[in-house]
């Protein structure tokens, strides 16, 4: 949830994502995702007068990008660095909430569109995938990746730390996080064995 | 969705799965399930007394099964045709509905449990999870995989194709699950260099 100090706006973003991560979109109204973020109804029309729809995909890409500041920078020290960051971020939702929150981006991205369009929030949550595997298949690339397979390895990264969300949800255990993680640093440490020299 | 000849109980079944793989179960009234399952609502509550917690327990078990059938059919012939079936599954599912369904054992394990008790549903998908990787652990150690390693790569498998279909529906592109595909052949193909001979 939202640090101290956070401005309301944001507040209700951060609120609304960790709602959604929960229970999902097509099941919240507006005026749920606003109780949970602590906000009244009213400011929360204030600041998103698109109303659920643009609450949601602003949630959804807040929380893409919250998620993309953490990748880039421990990134900077590598890719199993950025790896072992990505993975302690997740732990630490799916522990915090004793195993009832996840990832909203995820949570969008598994409700049906409505017949007549893709909604913003999950074009939002595309975007973020495509974020975060990019930022990995850099990464990686910078440290010896073939650049072939280094976007294919991005996207084994993003895809199992989301399912083992899941698992863990599922579960309620840790274990599936552990498991992947043991497996992918193994495997991103096979990858990179020969670093760039800068 | 069923084949023609399927009794109505199973037919129920596979429409409530196939339902809630695209609007989870938490947005999806008992009403909504049977009219997808093209069955009466009188007939559901027939066959499923105990009302949308138990179809949709007994749908969650019931994926789980046939997923679990033919991982283990497919597996007879080693873990790489066994992911190969996994991935098609799953490709065929995403691909046939226009990436709108899903997984329905993911759906339900990314909804809040009630705060008095975990949800039949959510309990039947935990053990489908458990299940397709216990297949997979059985198939890799047959097959020469460190018995130490074994359930952690099953565990990947599993987390990473769940992921992927997710991130195919945002995307609506299946290159997610071809690029997953590609990487989990090269580590099968690498950890079960030596198969054990019968």
């Amino acid at each position: 949830m939202a640090e101290p100090g956070t401005p309301p706006r944001e507040r209700i973003l951060i609120g609304a994502a960790d709602m959604i991560s929960r229970r999902g979109l097509n099941a919240t109204s507006i005026r749920e995702l606003a109780r949970h973020a602590k906000a009244p109804l009213g400011s929360t029309y204030h600041f998103f007068p698109g109303g659920k729809q643009q609450l949601a995909a602003e949630a959804v890409q807040h929380a893409g990008e919250t998620v993309a500041r953490i990748l880039r920078r421990e990134l900077d020290a590598g890719p199993a660095a950025g790896l072992r960051a990505f993975l302690e971020l997740w732990r630490g939702i799916v522990v915090d909430s004793d195993f009832r929150a996840g990832c909203p981006v995820l949570a969008v991205s598994v409700e049906e569109p409505p017949a007549d369009g893709i909604p913003p929030a999950l074009r939002a949550a595309a975007e973020a995938f495509q974020h975060w595997e990019r930022l990995l298949t850099e990464a990686l690339t910078a440290h010896g990746a073939e650049p072939e397979r280094a976007p294919a390895l991005a996207a084994l990264v993003v895809a199992s730390v989301e399912g083992a969300v899941a698992l863990c949800r599922a579960k309620r255990s840790i274990q599936p996080l552990d498991q992947i993680a043991q497996q992918l640093e193994t495997l991103i440490g096979e990858t990179c064995r020969s670093p760039q020299q800068p």
